[in-house]
């Protein structure tokens, strides 16, 4: 079972340890998510900090997105590079990056194009009206009940307070929260109570700070986008693990197995039938340290998977294999395999066989690595 | 008292997130562990994996160390190519990477130097054998209560076999271990008995496989390396992360916090009295997810420290400050103060400024960077 899959990831090129994309399967997931926004007449403006990739971020385009989000100020100059000219910075502002942005806005700007900033005090307001010559648009970050960053949606005097302190160029485009507490509940009623909860706030904070409806409303986690069947009420969301998906999106019901789109090839180093180990070349530099709660109180940090060849080049995921991966230092994992499995599972595996291994949490491991390589044995490069 | 180390991290050019290296401090670990081989009689090789930079690499040089260990071919390469000529690749073999590991053993042998490789098995003995004009060292690589990958060190006859299936080229070099069990106890006599049962098992079978004494003897971990106080009994030490230390070794007792020289530069985005929380630019793809057990069960991913100054350009680092790091995300981390500490630690603090963050595991949060800065402002590229 695992010599199968280990045969194609040989013909595609893979030595490992390395991040393997399922082009197939990410463009089928972008698609869903821009159908779903079009139907629901919303922006999809998705979070590009899962894949960091340019050729990646090239299929979204293809879909018809043209506006993203990143975090950092370093991947938006990145995208802009890469020819994106709207794009907005999710991450509250660092001050000391105001000349860096002030020019990257200009430059967007001479396209054509708009950088969106978010911002939550009248102390960040005050270092924009210092930066001579500053035009971007202006998100207030608005924590609406995951209580890690943004301006509490119960602070309307405060949150007026901000706006009206803008500076002339920073126009006051709307709010912007994460949900993130969307990541700790099982698909199911609590997304719709997170996501409603989420909207409703933001809503009667907006109706507040300009009744006239002006301040646009920006929402975005995988999971409510993804789980929600209904997602009027907002003018934007954000979503951006959904191209990848991973084993924490599949263990909370968000995503099925065949929706997951990357992976880390490693090689086996090490066999141990007596206890049932395998050792693998890939650790928490190509992992991530990411763990899984699974049964009595156990962490997992990837389980090793299966890939099935269909017509042609097609090929489409199988189950998740009952080998998860049980310990991991800065290299090195272990697989482990009960008895009953291990004549099944490894029939014929050999030393420098490949096994794929689906990551806890794909962001992080895309951001170990360097470059992707596909099914196809195509390079996308970073 | 954060504000003080805020202005000295601005005046060194950092903007953040950034990796800072306190060169003096990490030169003096260094010098003190090439002090204490030499004064043991062992051979220093030094694993490369913390740092992964040429230039700290150089650092090491300097001090003396001319034989290194590396975890993978690729990072091999990378030493080689920066003048390094006795390099260990300590990570098991992978059969499909053996054409590049000719290739750069003959590179390194035509400077002199000599490349050695781990196998723990007949199976990889056999691919040794089936690549033409290998060259190299072998290590046997040997579990010696650890657990994670190594032949287990009471199998003899299997470990003789493997020596005896060795090809022409492929001289049999000793055996080598990794303790890494030696991260998870405090320092003190649990450090010893795992040095000596380690370095015992090995020489007990060193003796069973080759009377002679031609087998050398090969072990290495910062916590023993560090805290034992006589080396005597083996050939080689190959500890890492001394040339940083982290969190988690002066958790463990092993290092002080004067000795920490990697910390992680985030600036402050999100400023939050009510509840004490002062949110950074600096997560997981900064710091790693690698966690530090602390009271109740908790985890706290950093804490913040303080620089001080001395006389001209020296600085000392004074103690970990009472700001833990109690959650992270992928770009976020949130400090937590007690209200008791915030008046103390945050005064005059704004955003922008920049906060030092101590990380759990330093190997981890130098992978993670592209490149370091040294509080001098000298940018060290990888």
């Amino acid at each position: 079972m695992l010599t199968e899959t280990s045969r194609i990831l040989k013909e595609a090129g893979f030595v490992g340890p390395e991040l393997l994309v399922l082009e197939d399967v990410a463009r089928t997931n972008i698609r869903s998510m821009v159908a779903k926004a079009r139907q629901a007449g919303v922006v999809l403006r998705p979070h590009f900090k899962t894949h960091q990739n340019a050729a990646v971020g090239r299929w979204f385009a293809e879909a018809g997105v043209s506006s993203i989000t990143v975090s950092s100020y370093t991947m938006a100059r990145y995208f802009a590079d890469h020819g994106w000219d709207d794009i907005t910075i999710a991450l509250l502002l660092n001050p000391l990056e105001l000349p860096r942005i002030r020019s990257l806005a200009d430059t967007l700007r001479g396209r054509g194009g708009r950088l969106g900033i978010t911002i939550d005090s009248l102390e960040a307001a005050g270092y924009l009206g210092a930066e001579t010559g500053l035009a971007v648009d202006v998100w207030l970050k608005v924590d609406a009940g995951y209580g890690r960053s943004g301006l509490d949606w119960r602070y309307a005097e405060q949150a007026r307070a901000v706006l009206q302190a803008l500076p002339p160029g920073c126009s006051p485009t709307g709010l912007l929260t994460h949900a993130g507490h969307s990541y700790h509940v099982q698909a199911g009623p609590a997304l719709d109570r997170i996501w409603e909860e989420t909207r409703d706030r933001l809503r009667d904070l907006a109706v507040v700070l300009d009744p006239s409806g002006s301040l646009r409303i920006s929402v975005g986690d995988t999971p409510c986008c993804r789980y929600r069947e209904d997602l009027a009420g907002v003018d934007e969301i954000r979503p951006g693990n959904f191209v990848f998906f991973d084993l924490m999106q599949w263990s909370r019901g968000v995503c099925t197995p065949q929706e997951m789109a990357a992976a880390v090839v490693c090689p086996v180093i090490g066999l141990y039938p007596e206890d049932g180990r395998i050792v693998l070349h890939g650790g928490a530099v190509h992992l991530s340290r990411e763990g899984l709660p699974v049964s009595e109180g156990r962490i997992v940090f990837g389980f090793a998977g299966v890939l099935e060849a269909g017509a042609g080049r097609m090929l489409s995921r199988g189950p998740v294999t009952r080998a998860p991966l049980v310990s991991l230092s800065q290299e090195h994992g272990t697989l482990k395999l009960a008895p009953s499995s291990w004549p099944d599972l490894t029939r014929n595996l050999a030393l420098g066989d490949l096994i794929l291994v689906w990551p806890v949490h794909s962001c992080l491991a895309c951001d170990l690595a360097d470059r992707f390589r596909t099914l196809e044995g195509v390079i996308l490069e970073k």
